[in-house]
């Protein structure tokens, strides 16, 4: 399943809905809204229409967080209301809601919001061996003996085709072209064995970086804060892939255009740190829920720094993850920053 | 008012609620429980019970966070309430509740759980002047230029009187001695003439540490993690004060006591970075929410890598804030640590 956050408007203001992406990509496709489906589905059950007012949010929930964690029932009811619209060809809930919507009538929303933690990891030996010369360092040792990583703000999750602007405290800006993993599942103590079966799905990441002020706070030892975390900063999308689509997400091909020149060629198959170790590291004596965030890290030549490189103010990043699609994001000046939605 | 999460036993299992301690401490005290009180001033306004049921969860929470969250509604509900027992004496909400717990009867949670983020920052500059000595390195010129801060998991946040494991990961276990700040209020570009307003309350904290894996990860640069995230590490309490009960955050004294010896006599008069810097900074172009905490960092002589004492297992940590209250846990080997319950 191909899920996603989106936005439609309506003539009374925006209203938000969680998607399954049926056809076609994010930029020209069909979605269908699963809380409409859901409802569909129900009532084809033979549930009264109060039973069905009452139950939709939790198992048919507009969120995607709220669908994670809802786990195999969010999911079931789900795959039921996709099998009988397929069947019925519905296109209508019986509260006269649309099922399915056109992409090009929509706002891509993140892929996920308030995530309960967001952990960022560096996975890529390739990143390490292009950065840490240019800072004069040579890679820790320590890189090799643990998955390292750093945490970031939840609610600077930013979204596919939403403009990222310059902080103010900025005067370049970088890319980290990253792919991560949302877990499904509560845990501590999970063995390496077990941490696949706690993936929910993967998406794309986009870990936009202020780098002077990284590197100044970096010097204290506390690591990234103000260079990760402003508005938007994390962007997270198009769509989450669920697992089960994935069937092995070491073996995906990276690809990062910037402004149509290619800046990355890379793989997931070059991941020095698995998503396994990572889950096992974190959840040594020490709770994960679900919903949360796991990045990759950078994939080597996944970011500017790496190639003394800067995104100016207008620069198009678009960064693809085989099998899962393509995050595509305008950095612009702080002038020009989108305005912040929020949404009921 | 002094609030406080908390559980009781019932027949049935245990049961958790938010509560104003009234009279006494939270050893020894009398706390009115504010889902019950908030329930009979609300049939006393002549509510319906229909009426009181379905708002009850809202304007009388179980959680610090919702009541939090709840901004001036769930405050002016809890006001109405406690003057509405004071006046009329009830002990039983129209329900059959009991209004007032005795603290003997309960088990005190954190002061706050599941917070949208957990800032700890670093404001106490003879926590430097003791620390970095001894690590071979000078204060770094940066962390007199900006407040810097790492990020902890919102998910491992500790209890009064629960007891704090050694990580399996750890030999050693240090304390940090800090006291923190609760947002009341989202906000993104906060001024710092305007960010007291901001504070909904302060807590004791003591940010446990594995001091040893928390020097090895921080060589790679991200930060502490496992060092500070394990298993109730983050302890938060016994309660929040809220601010209009503070005159001067910046005048209360902090008493450090292990095993019944004085390892800490500090003051919060002695923040470098007070917490309208932090917020400020926090803040810029980066969105926060109602329920963070923000953590002031180690007060000097607030743990024990300042004066080379660890905590061995059995050690009694009793952490005093003035004007709100003594945190006490006891460090205890891997092997006793406490059963993780989860409340309903």
């Amino acid at each position: 399943m191909r899920l996603l956050q989106y936005a439609t408007t309506t003539d009374q203001g925006p209203r938000r809905h969680l998607g399954a992406l049926v056809e076609g990509t994010v930029d020209d496709g069909t979605i269908i809204d699963l809380s409409a489906a859901g409802r569909a589905a129900l009532a084809h059950e033979g549930l009264s229409a109060a039973g069905i007012r009452d139950l939709w949010p939790h198992l048919a929930p507009v969120t995607m967080l709220a669908f994670v964690q809802g786990g195999r029932r969010t999911r079931d009811a789900a795959d039921r209301a996709l099998e009988w619209i397929a069947e019925s060809g519905a296109d209508r809930d019986g509260f006269g809601q649309a099922i399915r919507h056109d992409t090009a009538g929509i706002t891509v929303l993140p892929s996920i919001t308030d995530p309960p933690m967001l952990r960022d990891f560096m996975a890529f030996e390739k990143h390490l061996k292009n950065v840490f010369p240019r800072l004069g360092r040579e890679i820790p040792d320590e890189w090799y003996r643990r998955p390292v990583y750093y945490k970031g703000n939840t609610a600077s999750i930013g979204a596919h085709g939403q403009d990222v602007a310059f902080p103010v405290y900025a005067d370049q800006l970088d890319l980290e072209f990253e792919f991560a993993a949302i877990l499904g599942r509560d845990g501590t103590d999970i063995a390496e064995s077990d941490a696949l079966d706690h993936i929910f799905g993967y998406t794309v990441y986009d870990d936009f970086s202020a780098r002077a002020v990284q590197a100044l706070e970096m010097t204290v030892g506390l690591g990234p804060a103000k260079g990760k975390d402003f508005h938007g900063a994390h962007v997270l999308g198009p769509v989450v892939v669920t697992a089960d689509e994935i069937s092995d997400p070491y073996a995906l091909s990276m690809t990062g255009i910037v402004d149509g020149e290619t800046w990355t060629v890379g793989s997931s198959a070059d991941m020095h740190w698995r998503f396994e170790q990572m889950i096992n590291y974190a959840s040594t004596d020490e709770p994960l829920r679900a919903g949360e965030v796991f990045g990759s890290g950078t994939v080597g030549d996944g970011s500017g720094a790496e190639q003394d490189r800067w995104l100016d103010p207008g620069a198009l990043v678009e960064l693809t993850v085989e099998g899962i699609g393509t995050l595509r994001n305008r950095v612009v000046a702080r002038a020009d920053a989108p305005h912040r939605e929020d949404y009921l």
